[in-house]
Order: structure tokens, then sequence, then C-alpha cells
């Protein structure tokens, strides 16, 4: 396989692994040459099912190599930061899952370092790169409905997350709502002003004993007139639910769920669907594949990354702007948040 | 046909020849007695064309009729008032359509009025009707869908009205997002504590500079903790679309647009359906006539209307708050209204 | 109302009450003048709820009346031809429930009196007013698909009609396909040489016993070239089963069945819909006052009727032709029906 | 990668890379070990670009190879047979495309062959691996719609093959509708006894100057009593239409198109999709994977293949069945062919 980027991942769980299969069998120009974990069993196994010829526990070890090329960091939320620095002053192209991190000012550091030092930075907003969203974006961008007056984001997972995960999670808005975010900036390529949000505990008590909400409507004031919603839910017992509509002075365009097959079975209680893909890593799989593809073509051609470094921030800011909202029931511009 | 009821209709314009139709060809216990429109020709030729055998300019001279047992008020908004008043001081039962009023104070006398006088009342909210509508509101009220924590109502009207209409329409929030409120509240069988509204002038311009808007969302906070949503817009260049969502702990039910056949072309260009319905006659011809139905077996069976004064109020409070939350850029409480 | 045209109903059965509540309430320029039924009870029953002043038991009685204009003959098919063949003698024009009768012979006697009368004859072939069926035709008569190169037809009924109806019904053939005879000649706009047909009890034994089928597919060999296909079922478990396909060149224009309401439910189990409705005559209420509507304007001005009395008669051939090609094992055509 | 099972290719030309690139990529138990084409240049060209150590021009080479477990036969259909006989004497196991070939006899010697040397073969029929007919087959299986009455399959092509293609591809029947043999069998789980065909040149004339056609509908009649059709065209200018419907004593099931975006959009002229996916490879790629898995996995664990070398003959017996029977007018046996 022609192979000219070589790639180390740095985190190897879930999302981890998924990046190097993709990396292993389905990029073409790509190699993935390391793998790094803390758990440095979970880096041997990731490693090996993969290909990887290097295991390693520090990722530090992975920057030390001339060979590397780029890093795609998959750890902990809360090492991002760090390894976004150190990755970057040794002169590594990254690729960073979101959340670059919940802290503004921690994010802009990370930023400067990257900018510093000239390297690509790509974030990992997959769903940018879904058929779906893709096609609501061209639509957009090509004024098939004209001049876009409403987007309105139903988004929600099909159950919660362990209450450890929550705990750790930065709350609804900074792990869940931030997609909803980043897909409205990049849907309307416009930014948001200010947010009013209504929400509540409506899923597990449990939930909002941690001080954590489960149910919520967003609405956004963007600056070019547009008004959006953005409505989550923590559990849709039917499936994961993913759905935009955008509505303009031309029409509207409205993407629904994916479905395992298309199969409509009729009996004599009802005419039915099987249910909507359950899992994200379903709903999504193609879109992980896509975005590291981006990446690797990014880098290799020297272009400008699809999802940068200030397409990671801006989530965080409306994020932090929409807790604002709900804690003290008002409209919350987002200067007051950057200002601050 | 068997006729047990005489009905006198009052205001011979677009939606009183329809009410005239349908209590004329299609409620076999009605009997179409009389039709009064202060435009005396109107007035006979609505009366020659659906079988009444007598015309009036005066509405008093049908409630001076002891054989009259009903009127059904379709005359100009700022009439309905003073003209329920009147009917119920004759005793005789009302169906009057919405608004009843504008004012607060002057729809609060009339239901008082029709209060004292003991008859029968029905505001003409025809969606409750609707066979889309109808089977919402069934999930809810049998759980079919669980406990609902949110409430997404879509209503796009195909193209703005005239100016002149629009100037002595209310505005928005009164003409056209009162139906919404309306079905807000029958869906959800809950009062609205408190409203935020984001609305613009995407349309026309001339619109806001009549001081209306033509683009809205308005967030309702429920009393039983549902969030809803109602977005409007005063122009979807592909028809008339009525849209819903309930979602809650046991799934959702949303209902889509009626179009005027199934039919499923594709062509070298793309898969496509026909418009949906473009005119509110056609979109809810079936509602008028059950809604007509059903205040005449209410009247004629003692029973209570399935849509009484104080449903007809409520709405317009809904609405006064919808645009002072507009002007104020905050939430509103329903209680702030009622109050002053 | 306005009514230019005097109208006697013969046969107050089913659909006779259907065509007299249609005639009294929603086609302004037809008076049900008269109603007759060998039941004279059932005759004065109808007369009395649909307003008509006259009910008899005799048909004849209905000739004798000079101020009739037409009659809508729904009475027991053996009877058809000779009604036909009284009124057309009488000179009133005719609307007539289908099959005119099972023998061609006969068949062609009532329309030879017909044509010697020179009264205007319809045959009750209603689904060509239904609004899905005639945008597939329109679909086809404006090229929209291009050059026609496939029709397939599904027609299944909810469930089988009682033994004692089968014993009298004239098989499948003559008493279901016949319709979607109608339909395929309709639709496509050429008349068909030769048929195969493929059939079995599959739903019933006693259905078998009787002689009948109750599962069939029929191929139509038309004459310009398409080949259609029609499917019968005399039982879909989910309701009434009416679909429609035609492909050509320039592509394809399907049509879905009709349901109570859009509604979608998705809940833990699936993504579904109510069930298609399920009585014939919900599913089809538009299009016999469409179909009756259209009777009325054809009298009224004079105007060839939309469905002749050769439509009438070719669909009973083709019954013929398939119940021949099921015995025989072999494609038949149909001059070896009409030649015989 | 976990590499338990060597496998060289034969025959490099578009399916044959496809089947590659899953072997390189996405099947973890397989390795790629040789690549063989009587084209060397395009042997050489495959094995590089998805890791093949080894190419050659000429497939015995393979089958020298003591370490190559199986062969996956991608070359000409008339060398299928030559291939299998000596792949089996060779003591390879073996994945063969469709079809084994087109002469009955010849087919009837690979498969003794394959039988005498006690390897495994797998046909290539990749559908059966689509999640969609998937689907209806395991609602057939559990009884999901009750008995099966009828089975109707459309496949219709986006656009026709050269010329040079169709000269060389035995016919419609052998090389179109063979796919949908297949699969009526795979879906019904039973065997036909009698075939008729209606038939036409409706796309192109230049096809029926060849001999061939491009428009069918075949009726089959299945020992179980399912009454089957199958429709083809070789041009449905919207794309690729691959659509199924089951239809039984307990409902039906049916499945739609693959779309390659769920998105509706909605304009002044119409509602609309895009269009269904065009290409074979978009539309079926996720089968072909999945078909080469269940063949390595079969080998590996030594289960029976899950589409047999009878699965790959039968088809053809319908084939030349369906062309008898369009050349006669009649309905054909499969008995006939069979037994010349």
């Amino acid at each position: 396989m022609n192979t000219n980027l070589n790639i180390a991942l740095i985190g190897a769980g879930r999302i981890g692994r998924v990046h190097a299969e993709h990396l292993a069998g389905r990029i073409p120009e790509a190699h993935l040459s390391m793998v790094a974990d803390v758990d440095r069993e979970a880096a041997e196994a990731c490693a090996r099912k993969f290909g990887a010829p290097v295991a390693v526990a520090d990722y530090r070890a992975v920057l030390d190599k001339a060979e590397v090329d780029a890093v795609v960091i998959c750890s902990a939320t809360d090492t991002h930061a760090e390894i976004i620095e150190a990755a970057a002053a040794a002169g590594k192209h990254i690729f960073c899952e979101k959340p670059i991190d919940f802290d503004l000012g921690r994010i802009d550091q990370a930023l400067a370092a990257v900018a510093r030092a000239g390297v690509l930075m790509q974030v990992g907003f997959n769903r940018r790169f879904d058929a779906n969203f893709r096609r609501v974006r061209e639509a957009v961008r090509q004024g098939e409905v004209g001049t876009p007056h409403r987007l309105h984001i139903i988004s929600r997972d099909p159950a919660p997350p362990p209450l450890a995960y929550i705990n750790a999670s930065g709350g609804i808005f900074l792990d869940m709502t931030i997609h909803d975010f980043d897909m409205a900036r990049f849907l309307i390529g416009s930014e948001v002003e200010a947010i009013y949000t209504a929400a509540a505990v409506r899923v597990d008590p449990a939930i909002g004993e941690a001080g954590d909400l489960d149910t919520a409507v967003v609405v956004l004031h963007f600056e070019n007139g547009v008004i959006g919603t953005i409505e989550n839910s923590r559990q849709a017992v039917y499936g994961y639910d993913q759905r935009v509509e955008v509505f303009g002075s031309g029409g509207s365009i409205r993407i629904d769920n994916n479905h395992p097959n298309t199969a409509v079975v009729s009996t004599a209680q009802h005419v039915r669907r099987d249910l909507p893909l359950n899992f994200f890593m379903d709903r999504y799989l193609d879109s992980y594949v896509d975005e590291m593809q981006a990446f690797v073509t990014a880098v290799l051609e020297g272009t400008p990354p699809p999802v940068t470094g200030n397409d990671g921030r801006v989530p965080v800011v409306m994020g932090l702007a929409a807790r604002r909202s709900h804690d003290e029931k008002r409209l919350v511009r987002l200067a007051e948040i950057t200002d601050a």
C-alpha cells in the first residue's frame, strides 16, 4: 500500500481503536507506525491488532521519533492540551478528538502553541463528514433553499452514559451539545451572538443530583439573522436520533435518521420499520473514515484542515453560554463568556 | 334530512360560507335557517346558495327569532365580543371563530356574559379536529410515547397575507401563532407558565415596517415540565407546512404534511412528490366539518363543548406574552400579562 | 341549492345509499327526486334520510316520470342489463354500477339499446376519479415518465367477502380484478391483446371449493408493447392495499396506500404508522363524489361521459380471458373471447 | 493483523480488485498472497496496490503453491469451469464469481470435480449478504409475514452495458435476471417448477438486433405454491432500482432503494430526494465485504458455504427456461431444461 504519512496514535481506547483500524486498512496514504497508551497492555493489543510496529506507554516516546509525521490524540480530555503543546513543539501535525479542553484559557494556550509551531491541527468533529450533514451544508452553500431563516437540530442519544462518565463530562452542553454547536456553525456558516437555554432533568433524577441536565432546548441567535434551535435528550428509546432542518426563503432541507435497512413490514397491527441505528459508531462509521482521510490529505497536500483549532474553541464558548443561560434564566451573549 | 337544530350564520365571508356549506349538506342534524351579514347582498347570495330561507343585514334580527337555537359567528374579529354578549342574552348557543378579541378585558366580559346566560359556547380552533393532530393528542393521552418531555410545532403559511390584513391582524402571535398556542395546550394537556421568543423580519421588510414580524421561534415552559417550541414563518414556498412532534420517555410521535396524492415520481433528476396542500381550506377541510358536527352534537346532547371559552382566552394571553418577550428580549411569565 | 338535474336512484343498498348522500348534499346541480328498491322499506328509509320526495318498489314507476332526467342503477348485477334497456327506451340518461353483466352477449344488447336511444351512459369505475390514480394517468399522458414500458398494479382486499357473495360474484376476475383491468386500460391508454394468469387458492380453501381463486397474478400484453401485471389477494391483513407503478423510458411513478393520518410513532420496539385505510368506502369516498359529479356535469353539458359503455364491456372480456388462461395454463388472446 | 488464510486472486479486473481490497484491508483473517491475471501488468498493479507479495500471469502458478489455501476466481466467465476444476484438483478452496458457466453440462462437470476433491466452494451471489435482502429473508424464515403467497422482485439497471458486453453476456436472463433467480430461491426457500416470460426490446433496438431483450417480466411458479414475479429493465434513468416485496398470510415486507443520504428538499417546485445509488458497487459494497468474510469464515471453520455450487447451477436452469418461455410464448417447466 502506498504509505506517505507515518502516524502515531496516542490513546488506545474505544475511539482510538476506531481510528487505528481506519489508518491501518482504509486510508491508503497512511501508515500506523506507533501506538501509545498509559495502559501499556492496551497500547500493545491495539498495535498488534492493527499492525503497528511499536507500542509505548508514554506519549513522549512518540514525539521523539523523527519518522513520525503526525499524531492522532484520543487520550482523556484533560490531557489533550498538554499533548497538543508537546506535539506542536516536536513539529508533529495534530489530529485531536473533541473537546480540546473545558477551560477556555487552556484552549487558547494550546492553540497558540500550534500557531507558533506552524503545524497543522484538525479537531475531531466527525459529523461534518457524514453524508447527511454534508448534503445539508451543500444545500445551504449553494442556495438550494434560498437565504436561511431557521435551523433546527434534533440530537438525542439512545441512552444516558454511566454516571461516572457524566461526572467527568463537563456537563451536557460541553459533552453532547458541543457536537450540535459545531454543526450549527458548520451548516449556517455564521457565528452565534447570543444563546437562550431551556433545560431540565427529565430522564434520570441521578443526572440532576450530579448537577447536570438531560433534556435541553438551546436557542441560537446567529450574526446573520438566522434563528437556530438545538434540542437534546440523553435518552431516545428508539435509538440514535440525529435530524436537522434548514428552512429558508427558497424552501427547506431536512435529514432523517439512518436505519439498518429500508424494509417496511405491514402486519395486522401496523406498518413499521426497524429502529434507527442505535450506536454512534454504527451511525457515524463512514464519517470517521472520511475525517481521517481528510486529515491525511490536508497534511500531505499542505492544505488547511477542514476543522480548525478555532472550530474546536468556539463550541466550548457556546457550551459555557448555554449553561449560564439555563442557570440565570436569561439570554446570554457569547461576548460575556469570551470577555470574562 | 333529520334536522333538530336551527342555526343562524352571522358573517357570510369566506369562513362563514364554508360553515354554511357544511351545515346545509354534511351535518344531518343541523338546519341552516338564517344568514346575516352587514353586506346584505352577501347574506342573500349565501342564503340562496345553501338553501337558507332568510337573509338579513343586522344580526340582531337573528337573535329576535325564537326558532333559532344557535348562532355561528364569523363576522369581523372586533364584533365578536359584542355579538357573543347579545347572543348569550338572547339565550342562543354560540360557535365563535377565533380570536374572541385582542383585548383580555373584553374577552373576560364576553365569557362572563356566556356564563351568566348558561348557554354553550365553542371557539373555532378547528385544527383540534384534524386527523393528524387528533392522533398526536390520543398518543399523549394514552401514554403511547410515555411521559412527554418535548413538544415541537412547525407552522408555516404558504405566503404572507396582504399588508392590509396584517395591519388589522393583531400581529403574528395573535393571528398565526394563536393556533399553535391552542394546539400546544391541547396536545400537552397542561398550561404554560413562561415564554421566550426569538423573532425577526426575514420574509418581507414591509411586514417589519408595519410593526409586525414574519419569522418566530417561541419557547414554552409548561407547568408540567414539558419544554415546548413553536416555529412560524409567513412564507414556506413549498406550501402549507404543519408538523408536530411530541417526544417523551417512551418515544416520539410526529406528523408530516398532507399531500394531494401519494405519488412518487423518479426521473433522471430526482425522486419527488407533489407539493403539500397549499391552501388552509384544502388542508383542514375535514376538520371544519368535524368541529361543526361536534358543536351541533354538544348542543343537542347538552355536553360540554370540546373547545371552551377559556380555550379561546388563554392563547390570547400567550400571544401577548410572546410579543413582550420579543420586545424585551427576556423570558416573560404569563402571570405578568394576566396580573397586569 | 341550484338543482338542474332530477335523478332517481334504483337500488338502495350500500353503494346506492352512498350515491344518494352525495346527490343530496354534495353535488349542487343534482336533485335526488326518487328512490326505487324492490324492498320498499329500504327505498322509503333511503328517501327519508336523503330528502327524496318519492319512494317506490318498482323501478318502472321511475321511468314513467317525465321529470326524471337520469337514473343511477345500483341494483343487483343480474338486473343491470334489463334496467339499462328500459331506462334507455324511456330516454333517461344512465349511470350504472359495474359490472354491466357477466355475459358478453347481454352487455352488447344493452349497449346497443343505449346507442339507439342516444342517451348518455356512464359505468361506475370510481377509481378513475381517485386523486392517486388520476395523478398517475396525468403523468403517463404528459410523458412525465417517458414512454411506458411496464405497469404494475397491486390490489388487495382487507378480507374476503362472505362465501354467499363469492358464489354470486362471477369469480375473482369479474368481481375484483375487473377494477384493475379498467385501471390498466385507463392508465396506459391502450388495449390488451393477450393475458397470462398465475392464480391459486391461498387465503381460504372454502373459496377454492366454491370454484373460485383468491390469489392471482395476471400478465397483460398491451397492443402498444407495454407489459402489465396485476396482482390480487382477497386478504391483506394490514388493510386495503392499492398501489400502482408505471415505469418508462423517462422514469417511474408509483403511488402508495392512503393512511388515516401521517403520524409516525417511534418506540423502543419500532418506528411505525397506523394501518392504511381498511374499508373501500373510506379509501375511495372522494372518488365516488367525483364520479357522480362528472356524470351530472356530462349530462348537463352534453359532453361524453368519462367512463363509457365500452369501458364497461372490455374488462369483462379481460376477466373471461384471465380465467381461461388459469384453467388452461396458457397465454390467451382476447380475440379468443370476443370471436367466440 | 491476524491472518490465518492465504488467498490468491485469479482475475484482476473490476470485481477482482474489489475483492482484493477487502481481503487486504477489511477481513482480518485473510491474507492476499498472490494475484494472477492473463494481463501480467494488471496482476502486478493489483498486487502492488493491495500489498500482495506475488503477481503472475498464469493461474496455474497459483495452484502450484502449497501455501495458498484458497482461490477467488474473478476471470472471464468462459474460464470459470476450467479453473474450478484445476483448483479443486489442487485441493484449493474456491470462491467463484457468477455464473459458473452458461452450459449446464459444463457446470455439472465442474461441480463434480469440486465434490470429488472435497474442497469448499462458494458462488458469488453477493446480494444475499445485503442488509435489505437479508432482512426480507429473516422475515420469511421467522414467519413475520405468515405463509408467503407472493414474491415480487424489481431489478433495474441504471443503464445498459456496452453492446460488446451484451454480446458475450449470455443474454439478459443469464446475465441480469440470474441474480434475481438466486434471490427468489433464497428469499422463498423453495424451488421453482415452471416459468412464464413476457419480454420485449423497449430500451434500445440495438439490443434486439443483438438477439437479446432489455425489458422482462418473469412469472415463477414455486413448488410451495408461491407465485413469484421478477421484473427487469436494462435502464432506469433514476438509478439502480432494487426492490422486493414478499406478501403472505400475515402481511407484507418490502424493501426500497438505498439513497446516498436521507435528505428531503422542499422547494416551490416539489418535495424531493437525491437519486438512489447509481452504481452497483456503491449499492452493494458492504455485501461484497460480507460475502468474502463469510467465505473465509466457512473455510476456517469448516462449515458449509452460504452459497453452494448448486445455488450457482439452478439459476442457469431458470435463465434457460425463461428464454425458452419467451421464444415459445408458453409456460415452460424447469424439468424440460434439466431433462434435455
